[in-house]
């Protein structure tokens, strides 16, 4: 089954202890489409500069994710330079953000992508997400994801939004602030009150918990010795939970888990490089080999 | 199998957002014996001055932990007053320390304790754990935990010590602060190096993590919605852990899976409730009840 992504596509850059990389492919719809695609395929929604490197359309092209409905508009594309310590790679500290072409964006979608059963709205202004989502023609199944700046900036357009949505996937301190809640069990029973079936707490490191009216979960993530780059980590974990359960349609107990292994498993080869140099060269053999390793690692006996 | 732990006996003061609690039945081997009995016999190694309250030694006797090694003497029992923030359980801010009668300790035991096969160093001075130690004739068997204050005021004592045991449980702001590595699998490596076979590295509400040469593991805790008073968590992990390790006697992987299981299950009721008050009561069925709740929460598929 088709999925549609709604985010951001921006050139990153990205310094840390392990040194600093300009200009590479990023943004939420990027990092989403990487790993949505081993499994579905994936229609990607966003806007670009005229200066978008050439090689970055070359690369969704490689691995046939759908860019009709990425707008290339006169300007300069979304940039965001990022900063992370490694005593805590959780945290992005933002040096520098150039809207660009961002900034009056509309996005635009054909009538085919309006019919498509599965919508994820990643990171971007809630008004944005909200536009897209009112195209859609019935899906079946949306998720989202947001950030802490739209807490803070939009958080009314926010919570209209989230009450439209099948799935939230939040990290643990955006899922505290939204909910004025410091338990994470009560902060998600909190954001399932606003609307969504479906709630994901990432936490990086930590890995994840789910939570819906009739189980929850949690799985660690996989171990990583050497941490490069985490930008784009939970766009990447919700690209391959999406794009899982786009491809098998079936939103059981044990679906949702193993959608969550495969986003956990993708969104470990994330951070082991920078931008999307680990994911754009996966193959599901690469995420199928790491899967029985982490489950291994996870499995209670 | 009989179990030997030596640790700290305390009376607690506990000030949470919950509310301030005093003379709380405290120190790393109450909290250890609690869970720990659960599973084994065993046997209390400590001191107490003369304030200890006659209900503390009742309770022992009711868990049927042998506390003939436990020294009453002239003085006033170890006190700590410690504080929490419920943004951050897994922190503990010390707010007094009155050492009293553990100033000056030395462990005595009895030969048929000397000679117990499963021995426990839980938080205590190194130079004390290493007392008792050397006391031992040909345990199979020997764990130890420490805190940040000895990595800081007895780093070498601390390390000669670590170098004889075959399990280190340590959290992990420990495991970071005494290998000066980030990275937590780097970490537990690291302390690999430094002796033991076996590292389990405690994260709080995120769970623990595992390590061995043939194997690695990790579970999430399970989930709590009201933390109360998270004092002697990780005591209460060990003392599962090494209840059931004591009790069974095998080092397989699966028995390693299944003594974390028991020790993460354990700890859940400890944070519930300020001091022992949750853990003193549990049943063996109370354990098994939310184990199975524990398994499926966190089982793959």
């Amino acid at each position: 089954m088709s999925l549609l992504v709604l985010g951001t596509v921006a050139l990153d850059d990205i310094q840390t202890s392990n040194g600093v990389k300009q200009d590479l492919l990023g943004g939420s719809a990027s990092h989403f489409a990487m790993s949505a695609s081993l499994f579905s395929e994936v229609h990607l929604v966003g806007v670009v500069g005229k200066d978008f490197p050439k090689r970055h359309f070359k690369l969704f092209d490689l691995k046939r994710i759908n860019v009709e409905s990425v707008q290339i508009k006169e300007g300069k594309t979304f940039h965001w330079v990022g900063q992370y310590d490694a005593r805590d790679w959780n945290r992005a500290v933002t040096l520098e953000t150039q809207l660009g072409v961002l900034d009056g964006y509309e996005p635009c979608i054909t009538e085919e992508q309006a019919r498509m059963k599965y919508v994820f709205l990643a990171n971007d202004d809630p008004e944005v997400q909200m536009t897209l989502l009112k195209k859609m023609k019935k899906p079946r199944f949306v998720g989202m994801d947001s950030m802490n700046l739209w807490i803070e900036l939009k958080k009314d357009a926010l919570l209209r939004l989230i009450k439209c949505v099948d799935l939230f996937v939040a990290n643990d301190s955006e899922a505290k602030m939204l909910t004025g809640e410091l338990n994470l069990i009560k902060a998600a029973r909190e954001l399932r009150k606003l609307g969504p079936r479906f709630v994901v707490i990432k936490k990086g490191e930590h890995g994840v918990i789910f939570f819906c009216d009739r189980f929850l979960f949690s799985f660690p993530a996989y171990p990583i010795d050497r941490v490069i780059d985490p930008t784009g980590a939970g766009d990447t974990f919700a690209g391959g939970l999406m794009g899982y359960l786009a491809r098998t349609g079936t939103l059981t107990c044990d679906n949702f888990k193993r959608a969550c292994l495969y986003g956990t498993t993708c969104s470990s080869f994330n951070v082991e490089g920078y931008g999307v140099s680990k994911t754009a060269p996966l193959t599901l053999a690469d995420v199928h080999a790491r899967l029985r390793k982490l489950d291994k690692f996870i499995k209670p006996v």
